[in-house]
Order: structure tokens, then C-alpha cells, then sequence
């Protein structure tokens, strides 16, 4: 099992006492990474804990940090967190160990630590990067064979992580996102027009810490120290263009329109509790050459994380009601691991970045109700969906709400989440 | 045809007299700019003129320059042009027309202007640009009719510019390019090492100026003007891996390894003598759709810009052979112009942002002469090239320069280039 300390004790409590409810995404086992402002202020690194954020810039200042914790907040007092990623993982793992110390309840800084202390709800959240490169992988073998018309999985699916680049300058934050004019082939007419077949897809990202230079390759035995830690990604997708435009290049425009991210970077550190056996491969499917297997990535490269993608309309909205519950899955469905994203990606010397991101891919399972977008649970918009006030979607629509969450648990351990990813779709220009 | 000015006169010349020389790819006409640095100096912008760099931060310095052309050298005083870009194309363009005063023959300023020369042969040159994202094309027909197993035209082809998301990491100017590991099939045995089939793509690049909002659209006629400039692009081709890990999702590592591009960045306004119709489609090929049709793109959105390829081999090097050309080529050749890419890219709302790249594909023609790839010289192998010291290649073997150059000539007028796009392939690590 991985390395676990003091930081994953279940037994552990903050001072901040949202942090000790159990429905709460940020507890003190969890620390993750983001980038926040308060009004007139420049943006900066900071760390949640319950509904408060710990400024890392104030805390870099407050004497209370020394050596690589120290350095690790210097690096993490900018606009963005690539100085932090750029690091390497262990100064960003000492001061989570010091984090841990002083928000503990009891803790003898208490009052120094809570000046440094901002409420969320004062606060801006920022990219908490900025985004060299993003890549898009196709990792879920469910999500492939589904859409592959024949229906079995690929024999390239099986023997490399699939992928293609994505775009970095349209990766936002929650919010709106305009349904894009895109072409489109219906029968033999083409045209220009707001597209008929927007689509979401839930995916978990992986930013790049200290990266490889161009020429070199990262081994599988480092890949998983590559991974500066986790996020949310909504990878918003346009079937209508995808069909048309996506041969021979891949997709292009039917990617581009925006990717949502969620604002908190759960680090490799605290998802520790959580790994879990790669993907079982059937007896007939080909194991992994030599450069994408190592026996820890088989025992503990897979991930016990639950992802949820709810849908909130503009009636339900209007109604009162509660988002409602459209894919419920898991990141143990995924065929490939992380650590042989990162592998594969710089295995032809492609230098991957601090800051740098890679997509998943559809996070789909073997059930029904685990199919993480709309062309897998609507059969590409042949079953639409029914939502409980009777409204029905083959695609998404003008006003609709997607919400993702993730929480990772496991028995003996504090649950940590991701907050939340969300974003509503604006009319067409 | 496109506005004209003093600075595309065909009588005006430089008191650089290496500017003069007819086969000069920067005469007075051109005024490229790029990124220099000389030892123990910080990097900064400059202007190409003969055998000099007009350095941007002293002439920026040296009071010559007032209004729009001194915003413009203050702009390019740093370590990338991005700010530059930034401002739009018109600032540049009056510093172009204050430069080409400067740099006159008789200028009276010439002893002040001759302070901010720097020769070429004691700079390191810089990527031009910070690239945020790099996109590449696929706009001959020629290419991908060859490519395509129907032989044919693909009916998306010819309604819309082809493009996937290129890797911007990897993007380098002239130098050693390492023989990447990938991972292929070999009838039905897959295997990890060096490549066996390594390539050159002779492509144009172009350099995004102001750029768009998220969500904003650029119409067909102001996408010529949201260009900066011009460069040399190979967009190295590794064959064995792009064959397996193409479908579905498109070219990854088979294109990320490395991109080279030529250093000096050829403005939109240079170039103006040199526009050509628009490709002329068959009869029985469709129209555009409106969003991407212009009178004015199709009269002279093309550009007559001769391009070559040319190979100089170790044994090639030893015997003291001069390169030898592969591949003579044109910019008319190409199906769409870069203002229908430009529009068709952020026609879904996708932002541009200054110092993006885009590539416009491998620059095909009609001829066997004018390929502009292995793959299609060689008939993807099969038919090696034979070169005139009885080597042959089906594909690029370690030590093999490839050399890209490019002229654009009209009656008429000063004919300008655009420097070298230079790569050495390097033996596997």
C-alpha cells in the first residue's frame, strides 16, 4: 500500500470545525491546492480547509513555516501554482505535514494560523494553473466500446492510452458556457448553425509537477511522483461536428468550445488512502508491454474514487427541486492507470510541463447508470433522458446545470472529495 | 489587390549592403521580426535587415521612434513578441514604415540607427513567441488525397479546413531532433523502441496577433488581419506509431516529439505583393459555406510563396555535397487560406490568443516534384528516394538534415524569403 503518515490518521481534527463535518469535501486529511482572491487584491495560492481557505502568501509571511514548507508556500504566494508544481512533490508534501500540525484542533498557533485564515465565501477561485499543454486521453474501455460501432474494444485501446491534444487557451472554471455554432452534416446538407448535440463528459485531470525535458522519458516506476495531484474536468463535447469533422484528425472544434475544471487540486498525497489494483484485464486481452508495467502501478495504480454528474434545468431550478443524479461511477472502471498516461506521453521524449494537464477521458462503467455522458445514457440521443418533473433530454439544452462531485472513502479512513465542477449552458450568440 | 505602401517599393534600398543582394531573403522589403539574444544579454526583440538585427530595445531607446511605431518597439523590448502580437497589426506596421526610413539608403539617421544593429553572426536566436496553443492543418488536397486509401477527396475535406490540437511544449527552432521511442504493430506483434519510420512535413506557420474573446466568433474578413505573421514549420512525422494510434482520436505522439520552426516571423504586410486567388475548386466540388466565403479571400487570400525541402545526409556532409532538394513546392497548391482556417477555428467561440500557432498542413502539389513529405515521395516507403551520391532513403536515418526555405517573387517586385527552418535527427537515447 502506499506510503501513508500522520497526515491520512483518521483520529486527526481541525480547529476549523466545517472541517470535521462528515459530508465535507475538505476535511484536514485532504488539503488541497488551489488559487483564490479577495476583492482588489492579486490572486494567490491557497489551501482548503472546511469553508475557509489558508492564504498561502499571509502564511509564507507569519514566521510559522521553515525549510521546505516554507519554500513550497513561497512558491505557491503567486497568480498561479506552477512555481509549486515545478517543485516536485516533496516541499508541497512538507507543508502539507506542517498544515496538518497547525489547523489541528488544539493547535499551540492557533491564533497565528487563523489570520491567515479566509472564508470561501469571500474569495474569487482562479485557474489554479496556467495550462501549457492539455491532453485528452480515452482511458475507460466501457466508454470506448460503446461508442465504437463494433462494440468491442480496440486493439490499439488495449495495447497504448489512447489520446490526442487538447485545447489549453478555453480550460475555465464553473461557469457559463455558450453553446457554440459549429458545421454539421445532416443526410447530405451542410450547415452552419448553434449546434443540436451538446454533450458533457466526466473526466479526472492530472496536472504535471516537475515534468521531463524534451528527449527524455519518464519511467512507470516515476510516473505516479510526476502527478502533482487531481481535479475535476467537464469535457464538454459536440457530437454533431465530432462526426462530421473527426476523421482522419481526431476532434478539433467539437472539443475546443471550453473545458470546465473544478478549482481544488487534490494531491497524489491525500488520495493515498485510496489507490487501489488496476484494472483486471480479461484473460484474453494483451497484457501491457514492458515500459507501461511495473507490479506497484498493477497493485496500486488504480483509484477508489465515486464521481457523480448531476443535471439541474432551467424548470427544476424554477421548481426548487434538487439537481438529479444522471451518472454514478467510478474511477476503478478505467482500463489504463495514470501512471501509464504520464509514461506513455513522454515515451517519444515529449516534455510534459508543470501545470500541464491530462484528461482521463470519460470515466464510464459497465452499468447503465454509470455511463458519464449523454451520447452512452441517451444512445446518442435516440433514449433521451427522463428526469423526475417529467422533462426529457436527448442533449443538453439552454439553461441546463452540470454538476460534477467526487469523494473518495475508504473504511478506516477520513472521505475526502473534490468540491464541486459546474457549468450552465448560454444560448447561442 | 491587397493596399500597397512605400515600404514595398521595389527601388527602395538598405545602407545595410547585404540587404541589396538579390538572393537576400531580408532586403528592406521584408522587416521581419524574431527573438535574439547576444551572450550575457537578455533576450529581446529584433528586426531582420541583410545580415543585422535592428535591435528593438535600443531603437526603442535611441528617440528615433515616436507614436504607434515607438508603442510598438517598446512592445518587442522583451523576451518574446506575445506583447507585440498582442497590440494588433498596426502598431507594427508603423514601425515597419518608420524602419523602412530608417534603413534607407541616405538615411539621415543612419549613424544613430547603425547603434542598434547587432550582426547576425553573434546572436542566439529564440522562439519568437511564447506558444499558448499550436494548431495544425491539413489543407492540400493534393496530400490528402495521397494519403487517403480511397484516393479520393474526403467530403469533410472540401466543406471544411481539417485540424487537430498540435503539442506546444515541443516547439523549438532549428537544432538536433532525438529519434523517438514509440510504440508499434508489426503485423500482429506490437513492440516498443526506436522508430523505423521518421518524417518531414514542409509546412507554413502562422502566428495569431490580437486574437479573440472566449465565445466571440472571427469573421471571414477580418481573419487575414488577425494574423501576425509567417514561419517555417516541419512538423516532424514519426509513420510506424501515427498507423496504430490514429484511430480514433487522431495524431499524439506521432507529432509531438518535436515541431521546428524557422526563427523570423514574416508580417502579414511583407507578404502583401505576393497574394494569389484563392484555390480554384472543381466544378464539381461544393462551394463554402457563407461563414467561411469572402470576394476578397477568394481573389487574393492564396499566396505564390515557393517553398523547398532539401536533404543533406552524414555521408552527404563528409564529401562536402551541397543539400539536395527533395521537395520544390508552392503555397497555391493548398485547398483553404489561412483566413478560412483562422475563422473556421474560432467559429465555435474557441479563443486565439497572441502567439498561437497554426500550421497549415504539409504543403503537397500536383507534381511528384512538389510532395512535400516522405511518406509521399517514398510511397510511404516503398519507393526510396534515390539521392546523387547513390543513397537512398524510405525514411530519415540518423544524422539527416533536413533544410526548409522559402521565397515569395513577383514581377515587379523585391523578392523576400524567410531564413531557414533547419533539423538534424539525432540517434535514439
Amino acid at each position: 500500500m502506499a506510503v501513508l503518515n500522520a497526515t491520512h490518521d483518521a483520529q486527526h481534527r481541525s480547529f476549523v470545525e466545517r472541517a470535521n463535518l462528515p459530508d465535507c469535501d475538505f476535511p484536514i486529511q485532504n488539503l488541497p491546492f488551489g488559487v483564490f482572491s479577495r476583492a482588489n487584491e492579486p490572486a494567490r495560492g491557497g489551501v482548503a480547509i472546511g469553508d475557509m481557505i489558508v492564504d498561502l502568501a499571509a502564511l509564507a509571511r507569519s514566521g510559522l513555516l521553515s525549510g521546505a514548507a516554507l519554500k513550497a508556500a513561497e512558491a505557491a504566494s503567486g497568480p498561479t501554482l506552477n512555481p509549486l508544481m515545478a517543485l516536485g512533490n516533496a516541499p508541497s508534501s512538507a507543508l502539507r505535514a506542517r498544515l496538518s500540525e497547525l489547523l489541528a484542533q488544539g493547535s499551540s498557533d492557533r491564533q497565528a494560523v487563523a489570520a491567515c485564515l479566509v472564508p470561501m465565501t469571500e474569495v474569487a477561485m482562479h485557474l489554479p494553473a496556467h495550462i501549457g499543454d492539455f491532453t485528452d486521453f480515452l482511458t475507460s474501455g466501457y466508454h470506448s466500446t460503446r461508442l465504437n460501432p463494433t462494440g468491442k474494444l480496440a486493439a490499439n485501446f488495449m495495447s497504448l492510452p489512447i489520446a490526442y491534444h487538447g485545447r489549453a487557451s478555453s480550460v475555465r472554471l464553473d461557469g457559463p458556457v455558450r453553446r457554440p455554432h459549429v458545421q454539421r452534416r445532416d443526410g447530405e446538407v451542410v450547415s452552419f448553425g448553434p449546434t443540436k448535440e451538446m454533450d458533457f463528459e466526466l473526466e479526472l485531470g492530472a496536472f504535471i509537477g516537475a515534468g521531463n525535458r524534451l528527449g527524455d522519458r519518464i519511467a512507470i516506476a516515476d510516473a505516479s511522483d510526476a502527478i502533482f495531484g487531481h481535479c475535476l474536468i467537464n469535457d464538454w463535447s459536440i457530437r454533431d461536428i465530432q462526426r462530421w469533422e473527426n476523421v482522419p484528425l481526431g476532434p478539433f472544434l467539437a472539443k475546443s468550445l471550453s473545458t470546465t475544471i473544478s478549482p481544488w487540486v487534490v494531491t497524489e498525497e491525500a488520495l493515498r488512502p485510496f489507490r487501489a489494483p488496476a484494472f483486471r484485464r480479461a484473460a484474453d486481452e494483451p497484457a501491457p508491454l514492458p515500459y507501461l508495467t511495473l507490479k506497484q502501478d498493477q497493485d496500486e495504480g488504480g483509484l477508489d474514487l465515486a464521481l457523480t454528474a448531476s443535471l439541474l434545468t432551467p424548470r427544476m431550478r424554477e421548481a426548487g427541486l434538487a439537481p438529479h443524479k444522471v451518472t454514478d461511477t467510478n474511477f476503478r472502471h478505467m482500463y489504463w492507470t495514470f501512471a501509464q498516461m504520464v509514461t506513455h506521453h513522454a515515451s517519444n521524449g515529449c516534455n510534459l510541463q508543470p501545470g500541464d494537464l491530462l484528461g482521463s477521458g470519460t470515466i464510464s462503467g459497465p452499468t447503465p447508470g454509470s455511463r458519464a455522458c449523454l451520447a452512452e445514457l441517451t444512445v446518442r440521443g435516440k433514449e433521451p433522458l427522463h428526469l423526475p418533473n417529467g422533462e426529457t433530454r436527448p442533449w443538453l439544452e439552454d439553461g441546463d446545470e452540470v454538476i460534477f462531485a467526487a469523494r473518495a472513502s475508504r473504511q478506516g479512513y477520513v472521505s475526502i472529495g473534490f468540491g464541486n465542477c459546474r457549468g450552465t449552458v448560454q444560448a447561442a450568440l
